[in-house]
């Protein structure tokens, strides 16, 4: 089997419940950001969360979903548990046709799951507990499957754990062995600050499509003008696709910097996934032989389709929603 | 502590999914039904859905948490297991202020989930795993709980099984001995074709506050027009609240038929929940001294705010949707 793109992330189960802003201040949440907790720190926050809606998630695998919706072939690498979210996790995967081989009763290790705060501006706070998603190592890299990818997309997130790291870095080679695109999310301004050096030297070397939004962006080069942080960034020969909010994104090669519209969302209700969708959009269409400003618009539908809606994952199939003209 | 009202129902956890109408036919569903189904069935049917969102549910579990939202006084008696499921649900009670003795380990049988098929007529259609809810029996029945509810309001559910039935008698007659109100749900018009001679003579004899909708009247009565059955009830001392889907519902008590008009809803996405949000809304404004007039108002507010959106329980706080004037 071929695949359009092979994703490799933390396997996580969203818990998404809506909260006034007074909350994030109270429980002491960076508004916006992802922060890693531990076990303790799950169960008071949960404790304290109003009544919530679980819903598969994960950045990589709601962008392999994305992929999958938009019409692509898409398999994912990441690991659940065999209890009821790790079995939900596994369902959601196949439901949209996403290869991806399920739970494995591990350790007793609870599936990893992210705590989601939505504040009435749809803005999301999220606190992930890892759980056994954490123990992502090499030896879960199935390299044929990476080897069948025509692109392999990574999140930085996974640069927060050693193993994980390692697993990635695995991947990479085999993709780069096999003349495969090999694709990163910046995944979150925080967590370009704990990897900076790390991944100013993958997107140098390593990084055939960069993905990110502004912040992210900026965070990587140390720079406070989009401006700067786009000159740093054309100064290696590699694609980048970067979203700016309602602003839109930019497409971003040595040669040219392409801007593209936001698409318009009815209304904007959550904004979780936004990034993991657009990235889905931009790929199915690199993968399909689009244009690059082709390739944008197609991740400005898939972000406006999801944040349209509660829940990371597109509702609608995004296929149906691909633009009739091109 | 005392409060506005006690249920009692299986506890159980919705799993919605989006399908086409086709997806009932070639899964031999009946529409707009709940049917009871055993493991083999619940996995081939999960394994056939789409992407699901999993939330809290259970009939009057849903009743207790549209009490809560109100500004009412809920508790609730069910059973759930320690697993993921178990947890979500007793999270969800909690995070409403229904009092609930949360999961106990059991046997290891699963928290109980309710596979919801909803279709694009915003109809669904109930595939009930009971799990561990239907393990309810007598023992589980708190009498003080249910001495201390202005009233007590149950699932015909319940007299699916010999021991929760048993456990269904016993909390209505701890109910009478200390002078509480005893309401039931007929829940579903197949449930009533199952227990029609149970459910008449409840309805004449113990049932002070009866709900339903139009098919499940029809159905207690073995009759086939509305006013019919009508006629029917009134020849009890029952005091009745029947819903009618988007033309209302009407009040029966033995001197009067007041008919109340369906609260518009912005859209209608998902019924799932409609009747078990009118019943508390009617249950709210019974134990807040309004009119039989106000009750039926507030249950179509509660109605209407749930089929706006996907899930059996409010968004909402419904207690910021009740009418200023009243």
């Amino acid at each position: 089997m071929q695949y359009d793109v092979v994703g490799i992330g933390n396997a996580l189960v969203d818990v998404i419940a809506h909260a006034e802003d007074t909350f994030i201040g109270e429980h002491g949440l960076v508004k916006g950001s992802m922060t890693l907790i531990e076990t303790e720190r799950a169960v008071e926050l949960y404790r304290a969360l109003g009544s919530a809606v679980e819903m598969s998630g994960g950045s990589a695998a709601n962008t392999m979903c994305g992929v999958a919706s938009f019409g692509g072939t898409a398999a994912y690498i990441g690991k659940v548990d065999g209890d009821d979210l790790g079995v939900t996790f596994g369902h959601d995967m196949l439901a949209v046709g996403v290869h991806f081989v399920g739970p494995r009763p591990q350790d007793d290790i609870p599936t990893g799951r992210c705590i989601i705060v939505v504040t009435p501006d749809a803005q999301r706070t999220m606190n992930t507990y890892l759980g056994v998603s954490s123990l992502l190592s090499p030896s879960d890299i199935d390299e044929q499957i990476v080897a069948n990818g025509k692109v392999l997309y990574m999140e930085g997130y996974l640069f927060d754990r050693p193993e994980a790291k390692e697993a990635f870095r695995k991947a990479a080679s085999i993709a780069h062995a096999n003349d495969r695109l090999v694709s990163l999310t910046l995944s979150d301004s925080f967590c370009v600050h704990r990897h900076r050096p790390d991944f100013t030297s993958l997107v140098s070397d390593e990084v055939d499509i960069l993905f990110g939004n502004e912040d992210e962006l900026l965070s990587l080069y140390e720079v406070s003008s989009f401006d700067d942080a786009v000159e740093a960034l054309r100064a290696h020969d590699t694609l980048a696709a970067i979203t700016r909010g309602a602003a839109g994104s930019v497409v971003v090669t040595a040669d040219e910097v392409i801007p593209i519209a936001a698409e318009r969302a009815i209304r904007v209700l959550d904004t979780t996934g936004a990034g993991d969708l657009y990235a889905s959009g931009f790929l199915y269409g690199i993968t399909h032989g689009l244009t690059l400003s082709q390739c944008g618009r197609l991740g400005s539908i898939a972000a406006a389709e999801v944040i349209n809606h509660v829940g990371p994952r597109p509702l609608d199939e995004l296929n149906s929603l691909l633009p009739t003209e091109e």
